[in-house]
């Protein structure tokens, strides 16, 4: 099945979650999918070799961070981001908007420039439009290119979600006309609408008109209440194509993955793995573990026995909390990886019970689980 | 070969140069050798299984680090710090002295009692008596062992100098008591006399007149020119029992290396590949690269285009540049392993000259090649 084009297959669906296969050029991505955060071309911590043997499918990179460094000349130098970082498989490059909004300086949105701001870095003026995005993000020969969208922070203000929503609706079609023909790629539509239904399916109908590879849902898991969130995801994914993948931006803890997947979303991103890997935060199937804890001091067990990469499984809880004490480099690399591994692991038994229909069983058990 | 007695092989010798084996219950140890240093029970930001990859055959542990954490009760409950870090291979551990003088916040050197002094981390009253630290390195359950020395700062005031030969022959031999008959394990003794060729010289008669498994050269540098340390080694060497490892501790660049190789050291330490990995230095057979330099920025050349451990050679100085820039700890991650690599395959051409009858050729090439 693996050819150039891009596409997706939806094999089997169990209520309204989905088990998915996406084609691309650089590999199958099966969904639900959790996508590790390589915002300046790492994935913090962690050897591009050792992404692969979590099981992992596809990265994101964070096309504002990759513009001011190492900036397009060098990612064109060495055609894109795949051949710079020493990673094969398929990126997925959001457009910036987000970045924009929460690093930068200054902002300010221009229907038509686009987004202008200055540098985290040297506070140099960039101007970024809709075009530049796409351009950027084809510098970086991403596989699946996002619309630049402008995201507001916050969630029920009608007034500033409808102009988010003009706003990201008119660049979305000129994103899509400056994408232009491309098979092999794709590239994603953002809607925007916070938590109001009316306003986010509003968001929805413009962009499934422009028509688009796949839908994202943006503007949400900034800080709502996760119930909230599960609440418009119930309200409104019903009403995106079924044939196009549906990736809900930034999110999140697996108890965030396991709601969303409940309601029919198929791909994910987030730094919580990594970050929480970087503060001795470990994510198991015993829980959510701060080894940090000083009752972590003397257990001798490891954080997943089974665990076959590396040699992860030798390595104690006891070993962890003295190398977090220490100040250890060694704990943040061993902690991440085995985040990345146990979300990937997560993603797995969602799939597999998807697809036997047991689904629900999966949910009940889980998702109050990692609070 | 490989049996549960330790012992030392002298193969082949190129003029001084000399080709041998250590033989452990935990393995062979090809030397010249040299040890990377896990000084808190890790080798800074490599996974073990990694060190490993690297063709190292034993690590060195700090003794002073890892009593005052985790602690000996913790190694104990782990059988010792092999089991702890995980690192199945042998190690060797530093006395304490050298960290107690250049680390602790208050010292005090009593001939009975032994080192006194106040822990870094908390300001805790310790007492290392030389009896005690060899019972620490048994909790640890290094397989080579040092004594408790008294290791002067300055390498010429002969007054200084005699008092600690004084100091670290009364406890050489306390240590060897304390020792006992262990045939598995090894005890090294450490030579003192600075530069001073005739106090250097009484120091080695007294340590071998107690007898030990091996002798290490310390108080050397300390700080002391390049070729005064060549020029004592030069002088002392050939009194030092031929059938013993010997050791020069805490050294150093790969030419202080290739130099002390030429006088007939066997083994060596240092911190450096794994110090320079965290600051962007690689040592290389182009020489020693800085990588934060920004004429590497598009340089897509790898450090080492025949690595050939994980994907090391598909890294370009470009992109390590640019990880060095955007503070990623990838960058020291990939430049350590390098580095300690790097140091492997340099002590390997070591052995391979020296076995031939080519060392001189070698030296000559790389003796000044990485100042």
């Amino acid at each position: 099945m693996l050819d150039s084009k891009f596409s997706f297959e939806l094999l089997a669906q169990d209520e309204k979650a989905r088990l998915g296969k996406i084609y691309t050029s650089r590999g199958v991505i099966d969904t639900p999918a959790f996508m590790p955060v390589g915002t300046q071309g790492t994935v913090k911590g962690i050897f591009t070799d050792d992404i692969l043997k979590t099981g992992t499918q596809i990265i994101l990179g964070n096309t504002y961070h990759l513009l001011l460094r190492p900036g397009i000349e060098i990612l064109n130098n060495f055609g894109g981001l795949h051949s710079f970082m020493n990673w094969q498989k398929p990126i997925l490059t959001d457009s910036g908007g987000y970045q924009i909004m929460s690093l930068s300086k200054f902002n300010k949105i221009d229907l038509n420039l686009g987004a202008i701001f200055k540098s985290h870095l040297d506070g140099k003026k960039i101007i970024l439009s809709p075009e530049k995005s796409i351009q950027i993000q084809k510098a970086i020969n991403s596989d699946i290119v996002m619309v630049l969208d402008e995201c507001p922070k916050q969630t029920s203000n009608k007034k500033i979600l409808s102009e988010a929503i003009n706003i990201s609706t008119h660049w979305a079609k000129r994103c899509k006309i400056e994408f232009g023909n491309n098979n092999s790629k794709a590239l994603f539509g953002i809607t925007q609408g916070g938590l109001d239904k009316e306003l986010r399916i509003e968001s929805i109908d413009k962009l499934i008109e422009i028509g688009f590879d796949g839908y994202a849902m943006g503007g949400l898991a900034v800080g709502e209440k996760q119930s909230d969130m599960f609440q418009i995801l119930n309200e409104t994914t019903d009403l995106l194509p079924k044939n196009k993948p549906r990736y809900l931006m930034g999110v999140g803890t697996p108890s965030d993955i396991l709601g969303a997947v409940n309601e029919g979303i198929d791909m994910f991103d987030c730094v919580m793995p990594t970050r929480s890997g970087r503060t001795g935060l470990a994510f198991t199937w015993e829980g959510k573990l701060n080894l940090k804890n000083s009752k972590y001091q003397k257990d001798n067990t490891p954080l997943d026995n089974k665990c076959r990469i590396k040699d992860l499984n030798k390595y104690s809880k006891s070993y962890l909390n003295h190398l977090i004490k220490a100040d250890e480099m060694l704990a943040s690399m061993l902690i991440s990886l085995h985040n990345i591994y146990f979300y990937q692991q997560f993603m797995l038994k969602i799939r597999e019970n998807i697809n036997r229909g047991t689904f629900k069983n999966f949910y009940k058990k889980y998702i109050n689980f990692f609070n």
